[in-house]
């Protein structure tokens, strides 16, 4: 044992009951109005925003044990992904992920919403961008859970 | 919700029972006489043909739930894969893949018998292009579901 | 080294020029028309196929050289995928890769193509599946390369 | 061609020039005084917060392209991470990315702020949740692009 | 059934029982003087070594059936890592691995070994190299199972 | 800037030329009699030890910066496995990369000897576990680094 050096590990989750398992988080962004409204008509150059976004978080929510360096590996067994317009400036994603395992998946569902928000990101960047090729106006406003539910398994 | 914009899920399979699934998928791809020969006598440069392309298949059937966006996790008990000379222009490949689990594994089969086949592409590309760099010859000529079985976990 | 042993090697490139490649594949699955009907008027329970398909697609082309044990990763600058209809029962992708490297990119248009049409296959499965829980109709028919170009790049 | 179905490609970037490209992106967590206050002390038992949090980005950088499904894969050739303390309560996170490509990487720099932010969210779960094992007061801010680089490789 | 080439599987475990398993594996690494006088005294220019080399370790567990061909992919619950300094010229890491499930772990903690000893190699390269660029001193010395454990799953 | 906290970074080497880099890496494992006897002899059930492990080493070779968190990402061009019998009870394997790059690659060659190494242990498990599921016997017992290379790029 090196002093001065604290062990790190995954944490031990071996002996904790296979339970139903269930978070959702949520996440918006602030985008400029025309690239909300071409969103919305699916006017955007590289595709359909939104369906791609949520392929993106549900196999982001799928790699989160390779992303976040101590989370436990589980088989999840449902993820959903929405979005709603808050304003004309602004989409909001909503994702929920199930599972039964030893751990919860609050952040699975986390890391689902953050791919969702940025690949709206990604896909949008030529509207976003002003004239200097920077972003004045695009961000991410927050990111949160929602909720998170563990109950016995049926 | 965004009205027109469909929700999209990965299949909620967490009420579903852990049960025994098994699925067999089989493909065939077409290559000159003369590859086929070098594949028999492992006189092929890149090495082992059907040795690799069996490793591809099992390296596959583990990553298809991060190559099928909607496909669920789950651990796989068991992949076997096999090959057979159809005629002197074609290899069949043959993947079977359990596991005990909420969900089937015909996907990925699938994806292991296609990452087979081409996979022997490949490792034999050289013997198959023509003078101009193209594939006139070569081709998967086909890809299926053989059988799938689902039956209580014993 | 191990007599009867083969060396085995991911092809030195190291010296070749950095050329413009590029390359298309394209392949067919069949499917029930009352799928294909559902497909085109996009009433698929689990999603917009076609979408979800091309962006399989893109992420395969991305992960060849993690799938094709031999492939070398290159940074690739270009993947679109299309489909079209053949007839009532058939729908065809096309991937075309278009990268500046020391290699070509038949590889990855080829798996584009297969997952494109392995992950249509997945979104349908319900609609495809007999009593039985089998396959009987769905296959994919055949993949092949249709071009490939390399030229000094410019 | 489908009709009503639009093409969908990664940007093809194979004629753009190899240019030096720089990003840099912030965001900020909000937590409660008492979790600061022991990130800032290093007596989190899941142990060295923001050292993981750092490898969590570089890892992220790293992998954006498997995330984003419209990113190119490139060589980044460089990426560094730190925080400051913004007040008893937050944390920002500071990822800069640079690489010789033929485009940007500011998807890169936030997608590595975001993994950094939520990898801190995850070492420190055990201190935000309350009774209810909900997170009231935890929150990812804002994540944003502060700056974007684009000039002739030297 | 292609003669003379023998069918590969992954080991078929569908049917064993999910029981308690544990693997320990260590290994060492030689370095110089001066570089472990660094890492002792955090002194090193890429970061805090131990730190990160434990991250890496617990990445490549979870890592393992992507590495190790014929390795089934199974939900991991626990992993610890540890260092202590053998003498003043090495460094000793150790893994262990815990699960529930039908095979066992010591590939994971191997792995786990193995890449916490490269990363450390990784993060003082500077230190160990000579004048030529060449490491005529650094070398893993050797990684071994300590020890394996399966119960009966309580 | 966080006080006390070293700011973490993949090392900035965008202003580094693109030069040609050559890295040879080899290792030892020690095995049990008999099974240096079954591998010999392609009697293995598992398959053909040795050409298994050449593809865990390619394979491991390209996964390089997604296992060693400091490691740049870069087109691998060349990566060449051996093995050689040092007596009845080891075998070395050496591997051999290169590239054309701003870095070293000699990260990538200890990868792949390890998991070389390592996958030969996988898959010779049954032969080297004693009657209580230890492995008393089997040993890595070296890895280093042979040679490195860097020179103008011809």
């Amino acid at each position: 044992m090196v002093p001065g050096v604290k062990v790190m590990s995954m944490v031990d989750i071996t002996k904790k009951p296979i339970v139903y398992r269930e978070a959702v988080a949520e996440g918006v962004i602030r985008l400029r109005k025309e690239t909300v409204e071409r969103i919305r008509n699916n006017r955007v150059e590289k595709g359909d925003v939104l369906t791609v976004s949520k392929i993106a978080a549900i196999n982001a929510v799928k790699n989160t044990p390779y992303l976040i360096p101590l989370c436990h590996n589980i088989p999840i067994t449902h993820v959903i992904v929405d979005f709603s317009y808050i304003d004309d400036e602004r989409i909001k994603a909503i994702v929920k992920v199930r599972t039964t395992a030893k751990t919860g998946v609050e952040m699975e569902a986390l890391v689902g919403v953050a791919m969702a928000l940025l690949n709206i990101w990604d896909m949008v960047k030529k509207y976003e961008k002003d004239e200097k090729g920077q972003y004045p106006f695009t961000a991410i406003e927050y990111i949160r859970v929602i909720s998170k539910v563990k109950q016995e398994y049926k």
